[in-house]
Order: structure tokens, then sequence, then C-alpha cells
């Protein structure tokens, strides 16, 4: 099983420009991209990260920037794959013990917001489609190519980072790099009158 | 152990008002605790759900409307608890079993935005404050009491329905009363630009 990071290197998480400036998101991606490593490390993997651009991680970078579907579609028809995207800052060696468990031909670790935050795949007939709510066309896919197919029920792999509301997550749980570097940015956790929880910058 | 779902019977889910009526929250609200009722039934449990006001559900219901922390803190002190949150749809006996799996003294469940969806306390110490954001509280109260704590990573677990945004996880994941009471309903999955999922009504 090879298992492999893809991650934004050029201008990445676009939708943190309300509250990061384009610096500030290259360091966090880079912060959110080494606990990801290192989970999936703790875990006994040794990734690899495909990047759109250089990034700077404790782990072998190939640059491509082919876009993630023709990346990922590519490696899969060269054998067994796993695919963890770089955006997860909670992961846990736990949750990545859980998502290579199942005796599944593919096995998918879905988003909030349906995305699909990780993929095992043992099967050769499989593709991937990320756009949209790629989760339910992933089911349709690994069903079409007749791979049986299993779902990794976890919260951290279901937390991708993607908006300001999604740091408060990482506040809340994370104690990696990601959540360090939010702290030091001076961000901490707000509450609006409901009782919702956000974050706030000092 | 006694299994406790409590439910607002009142005037439920108000935060969901934008897009469902006074009697459709109610109802909608009946069908999530049906998902759960039937997801602590498949794992080997007979909860008992505590409403603030009489509900329909296939479990013995108390009315009591004292408030969430008064109700579930009177209970502690009885004994052994786990307290369910009603408002989890997605449950399956699957998380329900790794939920009840850990030897701790306090079992959390991490709701998404900082909750508390369930709790298992074996602790005679352990008490509740359910307000803000009270995941951090309870890690602060069980550290306090001196009770050993464990943690559940669980998506489905996490995912609490509060808000019309919340429903597209009913509508992507879910198979039981609730995703049927919305299909029903005429809810259906959209997509705004950004490739952001959402529900839109017929």
């Amino acid at each position: 099983m090879r298992p492999v990071v893809p991650v934004s290197g050029r201008d990445p998480k676009t939708r943190l420009s309300p509250v990061l400036s384009p610096a500030e998101r290259r360091e966090f991606t880079e912060a959110m991209l080494a606990d990801v490593v290192a989970a999936l490390g703790s875990a006994g993997y040794s990734p690899e990260v495909v990047s759109t651009g250089p990034v700077e991680c404790d782990a072998p970078v190939t640059v491509d920037d082919r876009g993630l579907d023709a990346l990922v579609n590519d490696l899969l028809s060269a054998g067994p794959l796993a695919v963890v995207m770089a955006d997860l800052p909670l992961l846990t060696a736990e949750a990545v013990d859980r998502l290579f468990a199942p005796d599944a031909d593919v096995v998918l670790a879905p988003g909030l917001g349906g995305g699909t935050n990780a993929v095992v795949c043992r099967h050769p007939d499989f593709r991937v489609d990320y756009h949209g709510a790629s989760i339910r066309d992933h089911r349709r896919i690994a069903r079409t190519v007749g791979a049986s197919l299993a779902e990794v029920d976890s919260r951290v792999l279901a937390t991708d980072v993607d908006e300001p509301a999604d740091l408060a997550e990482v506040l809340l749980h994370g104690d990696g790099a990601a959540a360090d570097w939010l702290v030091d940015a001076g961000f901490e956790l707000s509450f609006d009158d409901d009782g919702r929880v956000g974050v706030a910058r000092e």
C-alpha cells in the first residue's frame, strides 16, 4: 500500500483569505500537512507528498500540477494506493489505523459537506472524481466496478479545514502543528449570542 | 449502565425555523429521535427518553422540564449513566458500540462546534455543563474529579443537526427515519458556485 498526500502548493486554501494572508495560508497549509504526515508516520506509514508547487515537509515531495483527479487516477492505475488529504490537522494514528483496517477493495473516509477525505484502494478499476459531493460519486464508482466498499466513521478524518469556521475545530481539539500555528498567530475561540463557536484573532 | 436520551419536546430545533414550520420541526425531531433510539436498540441498549414535553417514540418517555444540566446531573448522582443526544440521525449501532467500549470513567463523544453529543459516565463525581464549548468543560471536569477520560472519534456521533446546513449531512449519509422525512418533505442536496453542498426544497 502506497500512501500519498496531495497538497496544493501554489495558492492554497483561498477560502481562508478573509482571515489569513497569502503567506499565512501557505504556512498554515504546511502546518496541517505536517500534522497529517506525522499521524501517518505514527501509524507506521511513510507517505509521499504530491504538491502542485514547492512545499516544506518531513516527507519526500513530488511536484505535479496536473490537478487532483488526473494525478490520483494515474497513481491508481499503477496499483494499490491510499490517498489522504493534507488538510486534516486533527488526524491521529488511531484514525489512520482504522482507515487501513477494513478488508474491503475500497475504503472511504467521508468529509463533512460531502467530500472524500481519504481513500484506500485495492481494486484495479476504481477511479476518483473529487468534484461536488464526491462521497456519493465514489460510492457509485465502487459499485459500478464491482468493488467491495467500507466507510470509516471518524470525526478527525471528516474534519477538513477550508473555511474560517473550520479553524474552531482545530483550536478545540488539535494539539499539533496547525493548532500551535493558530495559537501563535493570535487565534482563539469566540462565541456568538447563540453559543455557537467561532474564532477571533487578537 | 442506564442510557438516557434527552429531547426537547416543546419548541424543538428553533434554528431550523428558516426551513421548517413549527409542526415540521416537531415531526423531524421525532424522526431523529427514532433513529437514535433504533441505533441504541440495535446495539442492545434499551434507552429511556426524557423530554421537556410529550413526544412520540418507541421507548419509555418521562416528561421533565428542568433543563438539561439539572436533569442529567440529577441522574448522574444516582449512578452510572449514558447520555446520548436526540439529534444524531446518522447514529449507527457500530458507533454506539464504540461509545461504550472504552474502559474509562468518563467517555465523551465531541460534537462539531464544541458540543458534547454523548457521555458515558462511570464516576460518581462527574457532572455535566452543556453551555458553550462543553467538550472543553467536560474534559476539565473529568480531570478535576480525577476521572479517567476517553474520547470517541466518530463522525456520526459528532453530527448533531441544529441548522439548515446540517440537513445536507442527513441527505448525504442517512438511511433512517430522519433522511426519509427530509426526502418526503421535498428536500434535496444543492450546490453553490464553490461546490459547497447545502439543501434546497422543492
